[in-house]
């Protein structure tokens, strides 16, 4: 184990924030280790938009579902998946990129590089004693997230990234056994084997959240996924992620 | 600065390994970094599999276009977005999740986790003084991808990432200028600051490969970029990742 290991098992996400704003070679740091990381064939395929006005972020936490650590956080990071700057990249060199911007394989590629991007961020903040938390809720409304942060064409906001100095001390939250997410050579599991690690890991979370509300809450996770699954969230996507100029062929 | 922001910047593919395997303990330790990550909803809608039969590796090499440095890394870990898990959960809470399961807005998810914990498995890899490099070129022919680690529907093998002692020493790649990627409150430049922001991008790269090439390369980034995007590659993507389950609705 070294430090940096150490950063990333201690990895709990953070929902109440002192009152503190990040500096802006805080933001520097933390925006140059996104910048860092990986990028398929160095297309560097996203973009991050960076909130402090308040106003702004009250917004925004609102349109993610009333979440209040995004209004309250030191900072709020939005990523994009872009290629609208390969649109100007078509222009300067006067060629026709389109086939290739609108394919799904472009879009899959946007995804993972704006993905690896903010995973950087997250642990250079942590790395700072920073907290953070992923507000996947920015995709409820995303037409007007798109308003709110003036994006063009081929630009899609993903999730934010609210980071702040934390106000609060959670656990670590246990993840799935590690074989039932890491496999040897082929896909092992059959769904014989699959049931029972997941029955085990139901055990080991429903004892999870009890401990952690003195017995006030006692779910498994498969029956949490069932629950959230069952009704389909955000069916708009599809069509909204065409329309902004991705996924279409 | 910190030692793990140190890691962060230092980052760069490594392309050329020692001929030597990861340990059990390496491996674990980077799989549960991996684990450690974000997800989204708690979904951990992501798998891994680990490849470290060396006639495997090989056929997987070749597979993403002769790159060696698969066959000949330490160790081979396949990233996937994988949503079977959940089928499976279906089954044993008697529910019908696949409405779910098949949207845009769940697959955009399941990209999003694996990129998260994969980004975590390359820094802890790097802590521990390996180098990586991402493979997108598995891409190139998934249906055979899937054919040899075997996996199951809605699971998507997204990208590789070879591991191993480096055997090379290369430079740090300069990335996109700050103010071309990190906007303030709103998606800021115009198309014309873009283009100069560009322009000036093409000079440090220009020189970064003169350099590294001892006056042989002289590419521009929006070049480069045009001259890949032009010809659209994996436009079977969309059809095959519906197939698999995903994306279609």
């Amino acid at each position: 184990m070294n430090e940096v290991i150490n950063t990333l098992l201690a990895h709990r996400s953070i929902r109440k924030f002192e009152d503190k704003q990040l500096t802006k070679e805080q933001i520097e740091t933390i925006v140059k280790s996104a910048q860092a990381a990986s990028t398929s064939s160095f297309i560097q395929a996203y973009s991050i938009i960076g909130v402090s006005n308040k106003e702004k972020k009250q917004e925004l936490a609102e349109l993610a579902g009333n979440q209040s650590y995004v209004e309250n956080s030191g900072h709020f990071f939005v990523f994009c998946a872009d290629l609208h700057r390969h649109d100007v990249i078509a222009e300067m060199e006067g060629v026709d990129l389109s086939e290739s911007l609108e394919s799904t394989e472009k879009y899959m590629v946007s995804l993972i590089d704006a993905s690896l991007a903010a995973q950087n961020a997250a642990i250079a903040a942590e790395s700072m004693g920073l907290g953070i938390c992923y507000i996947g809720g920015l995709r409820n409304n995303l037409e007007k997230v798109c308003e709110v942060l003036q994006t063009p064409n081929r630009v899609i906001p993903l999730f934010g990234l609210t980071v702040g100095y934390p106000a609060q001390d959670p656990g670590v939250k246990p993840r799935l056994p590690v074989s039932n997410v890491y496999h040897e050579e082929t896909y092992e599991p059959n769904n014989e084997q699959f049931k029972e690690q997941l029955e085990a890991y139901n055990k080991e979370i429903s004892q999870y959240y009890y401990e952690r509300t003195n017995g006030m809450r006692n779910d498994k996770w498969t029956a949490q996924m069932a629950s959230m699954l069952e009704s389909p969230k955000r069916m708009y996507m599809k069509e909204f992620v065409e329309k902004k100029g991705f996924n279409k062929k």
